[in-house]
């Protein structure tokens, strides 16, 4: 069943993508096509996108909206798709519950935060940059995590999303081939023994991925990969370091299962 | 007002998040305290939740929860609280409209994706990475888009950004104060000049983040920060590269305006 999706917004949409994703992803005979409408914030231009949906080919679209104000949404429901407004419901419920009415116009520009809160992500970013790979760790002090494991497991785009989605600090440490003679924790990480957390993950997808990168190396054979995933989890499992397995994980789900193990705060939000 | 708000999920949680911030900010006289509680996939897990949010003091909760089983969220409807369940009306709506059931079990995985989906959202933040504020040029040929700006203008989270959230390969080049003697384009951005695209800020803001990261230098005085802007949106305006400020725009923002300015296609999703 092939249907085209559309995400529209006065803001970014970047609610209403997460939302249709979630929603049509449990509809597994659906290929869908996703076009998204960001920042459509008159009725003109509201206008303009219903013409756009209306003229898509086959079967209707699906259409999902959210708008801060109603006006939009009462000019996007004359499209003979079918739209589904997130807020449409939800903000009535809250309304009754709270005893307000919402306040006109907002929620439009809710993600611009206040300059605090951008600093303070800006700066995660940063330090998950300076302290990437083993980098900087003179600034392990200001860490709230160091992930560890072997090259290519995951941990640098790990990182970064606890920054950017969460404000958190997070330094990388790579469990190197130079470790692997040595047993025990590398010293330097010693003093920060209490914010270490691990990442695995099965050999062959770690040699898929490591193939990518150098096909042919030796750093992407099996048996490298295999040995350095011992080691790893070895030194994870001896030294009571908590540790979780990328293998079928997102990075997604990777960042929320750290954050509630290692009992971190969400700085963000 | 003060409010305690739930996110519930037997997944990340990120949708109802955003979903709950979303709506809530609509209501701005509301001082809201977030809890997420992610990977809640089991009857006993929710009760658990339940005797949590039950247990607050004051108003009762509010609560978002996004299920993929609806076991889970009779459960959670047994709490006292206001509970909204983000699906819950819409998969009926999606349901009749494609005339298929919802397959059970879906969903909760949805973000894993495939192994070809998680390769290029890497490939994408190694690309970033590699040609990060001026670094890599020789991989410009592979690039979606070339961010130019002045220093701390936001271009690295902005590149990060768009390369974890849409798989969108966007290095980003400095126009620094050495550029600042020549007129033109630097050299090495004219075979690139179809994929550039500037960022600028008010020169206030500019200094106060500069600020942040080196009190008191020539490099973050009020002076300095208003010759490098002027020279670089000289720069775009002479040279026909569209630009956009960030001055009162989040991460998504600027992303989400620069995908539609700049006509790029979303590699993700």
């Amino acid at each position: 069943v092939e249907r085209t999706v559309f995400c529209v917004s006065d803001h970014t949409g970047v609610t209403a993508e997460a939302f249709a994703h979630s929603l049509i992803s449990r509809f597994h005979l659906v290929q869908a096509t996703y076009s998204t409408r960001p920042f459509v914030d008159t009725v003109e231009k509201v206008a303009a996108v219903v013409a756009e949906i209306d003229a898509v080919p086959g079967a209707r679209p699906i259409v999902f909206s959210t708008f801060s104000d109603s006006d939009l949404q009462d000019e996007l429901v004359r499209s003979t798709a079918l739209v589904i407004g997130l807020f449409d419901e939800s903000v009535d419920r809250v309304s009754i519950e709270l005893g307000l009415a919402p306040t006109p116009g907002m929620g439009r520009h809710h993600t611009i935060g206040d300059a605090a809160l951008y600093e303070l992500r800006l700066d995660a970013v940063d330090f998950a940059l300076i302290t990437d790979d083993g980098l900087g760790i003179e600034h392990y002090g200001r860490a709230d995590l160091v992930l560890v494991g072997v090259s290519r497991v995951g941990k640098t785009p790990t990182c970064l999303y606890l920054s950017m989605q969460y404000g958190i600090r997070a330094a990388n440490y790579p469990i190197s081939a130079e470790d692997h003679a040595g047993s025990g924790l590398p010293p330097v990480l010693e003093p920060h023994r209490d914010r270490l957390f691990g990442l695995t993950i099965e050999a062959r997808r770690l040699q898929a991925i490591r193939m990518q990168r150098r096909p042919d190396s030796p750093y992407a054979s099996l048996d490298v990969c295999r040995r350095e995933l011992a080691h790893a989890e070895r030194l994870f499992q001896t030294e009571g370091i908590p540790y979780i397995d990328s293998t079928t994980r997102s990075i997604e789900e990777i960042t929320a299962t750290i954050i509630g193990e290692a009992g971190l705060t969400r700085r963000l939000s």
